[in-house]
C-alpha cells in the first residue's frame, strides 16, 4: 500500500487530534485518560495497516457475531480479550512482579462462588473424570513466613476438558476451597489437568482458524489464593511436558509457574491411606504471596 | 501511576512479541498484517493507561451491552467506531484528496437501496415534514467536465430528525434517486436539513454523555453519486450557521461540504413554478468525481 502524502497524512492527523479533544471534558479525569489514548492507539492501527473500508464492514460483522453468541453462559468478548493476550496483559500490567511471589495468570470464565469447602486431604474432584492427582504445597509470605488460614479456591476441568458449568446441569465438581493449617501447608486430591480447547465455535474460532492457530489451552489448574494483608493471587500452575504449552491459546503459561506431576505406577501407597485404582500423579505448588496494597 | 520498571516492560513487550507472533502463520498475508498491527496497538494502549481489571471487566461490560443491543435495525457497533472517529478515518484513508474532487464523508446507517426515482425537479420528500427546500447542481470531472447520466442517491430525515426506516413503518420519504441530464446538471425538492441526535439511549450514548460529548449530528442531506469509469462519492453537505457543525458528533463536517442554504421569504416565486407556502430555502452542490482506481 502506498504512504499516504504529508497532506493526507495532516488531514488524518487533524482528525485525529479533534477525536481525542472532544473527549476532554469528561468530569472523569480518567475516561478522558483513557478515551484519549484508545482514540490515539486506534487511529494509528487503522492509519497504519490502512484498513480498507471492506475490511472496517468486517470488523463491525465480528463485533456483531460476537455479541450475538454473548450470554450469561458464554462471553465471546473475554475470549477476544484472551487470544489478543489482552487480559494477559492486564493481568502483567495489575500484578507486577515482586521479589518471589507466585505469578499470576488469567482468571478464565469458569470460576464458581460459593464452591464446596474441604478439608486438608479432602477431594475437590466431586465426580470429575480424571487421573487421581495429590496436590500439596505451603503459602508464605515473601519474607517465608507460613501464612495459616489463607483460603485456597482451586478449580479445574474433568478429563474431557469440560467444567461442571459446561455440563448442562448443576452439579458441582472439580472445584472447592480449603484453608492453610498452622503451619501455612495445603493438601488435596483432584485429577490431572488436561489441554482442551477453548469454546472455538464463534467469531473467535473462526478468527483462530484462519490465523493458523490452536484453541488449545494449555493443561492446568486454577488457584485463588486470599490472605489479610497480603496481595490476593489468581493463578494456574500447568503440567511440565504438555505439548500445548508453548502455544496455549490465551498466552497463559509462566515458565515458573509449571510444574513437575510425578506418574505414580498403580500400587503406589497414597497420601492419607487412599486406596486409588490404577496410577496417580502427584505435584506440589508453594505459594509465596506479595504484601497487599 | 507508576512508570513500570525495566524488567516489567520487558516483561510485557515480551507478551506483545509472542501474541503478534501467534497471527504470523496466517494463510493470508494480509490478515496477519492487520492482526500484528492491531495486536500491537492495543497492548500499546494497555500499558500506557496502565489499564486496572476493574476497566478492563467495565470494557468487557461495554462490549457486551453493545452486542446486546444490537439487531438488524440497530447497529451500536457502527455508532461506536463513528464516535471514536474510526468511520470517519477509515473514509479519509480510502478517499484520499484528489486533486478538486468533492471530499467524501460518512455514510450512515440509514441508506436504502431502491429508493424511488424521480426527474430532475422532482421532489424527494414524498411527505417527509420540513421546510422546502430547492438543491441543484453539476456533477463533473476532475477536468471540469460535465457528467451526464451520473446517478444521484439522496436521502435526508425529516424536521423532526427521523429518517423514514426510523418511522416503524413501511413509508418511503426523503430519499430518492435521479440523473444528470446532459449537461451534468441535477435539481430536485427536498426539505432543509435539521440537526438531530443519534441513537443514544445505548451505551454509546453513555459513553457520551459521561465524556461530557454531544449526541448531536450537525444537519445534513447525504449524497451517493456514481458514473462509469470515475470513482464513487459518498458524502453529505451540512447547513453554514448551524450550531452542530463544530461538535458534530460522528466528525463527518469538511469545511468544504458546508454549503449555503438561503433563506427564501413567503412568496418568493420558486423552480418549476411550484405554489410553496410560505419561506423556504435553497442551496447549491457542484459534484466533481475523481477518477476511478
Amino acid at each position: 500500500m502506498a504512504e499516504p502524502d504529508a497532506e493526507q497524512s495532516a488531514r488524518e492527523q487533524e482528525l485525529v487530534d479533534r477525536v481525542a479533544a472532544s473527549f476532554a471534558g469528561a468530569d472523569d479525569e480518567r475516561l478522558a485518560t483513557v478515551m484519549q489514548s484508545l482514540t490515539r492507539h486506534l487511529h494509528a492501527f487503522l492509519r497504519e495497516v490502512r484498513l480498507t473500508e471492506d475490511e472496517w464492514n468486517r470488523g463491525i460483522a465480528f463485533l456483531t457475531a460476537a455479541g450475538h453468541i454473548t450470554d450469561d453462559k458464554r462471553q465471546e468478548f473475554i475470549l477476544l480479550s484472551d487470544v489478543l493476550g489482552a487480559s494477559m496483559q492486564t493481568i502483567a500490567i495489575n500484578n507486577a512482579a515482586h521479589a518471589n511471589a507466585t505469578e499470576a495468570t488469567v482468571f478464565g470464565p469458569f470460576f464458581v462462588d460459593d464452591a464446596p469447602r474441604i478439608d486438608n486431604g479432602g477431594d475437590i474432584s466431586g465426580g470429575a473424570t480424571g487421573q487421581p492427582c495429590w496436590v500439596e504445597g505451603t503459602v508464605t509470605d515473601t519474607a517465608g513466613n507460613p501464612v495459616p488460614g489463607a483460603r485456597i479456591e482451586v478449580w479445574e476441568a474433568d478429563e474431557d476438558g469440560f467444567y461442571d458449568v459446561q455440563y448442562g446441569d448443576d452439579r458441582t465438581s472439580g472445584r472447592a476451597h480449603l484453608f492453610t493449617d498452622d503451619d501455612g501447608g495445603y493438601r488435596f486430591w483432584g485429577v490431572t489437568p488436561t489441554p482442551y480447547p477453548i469454546p472455538h465455535d464463534g467469531p473467535v474460532g473462526a478468527l483462530l482458524a484462519a490465523s493458523g492457530r490452536s484453541p488449545m489451552r494449555a493443561a492446568h489448574l486454577h488457584f485463588m489464593v486470599t490472605a489479610p494483608g497480603l496481595r490476593t493471587l489468581v493463578t494456574h500452575i500447568f503440567v511440565r511436558g504438555d505439548e500445548q504449552l508453548a502455544s496455549d491459546s490465551v498466552f497463559g503459561v509462566k515458565d515458573s509457574l509449571v510444574m513437575d506431576f510425578e506418574e505414580q505406577p498403580a500400587g503406589t501407597p497414597a497420601p492419607g491411606g487412599r486406596e486409588v485404582e490404577g496410577a496417580w500423579a502427584r505435584t506440589r505448588f508453594d505459594v509465596v504471596l506479595a504484601p497487599g496494597d
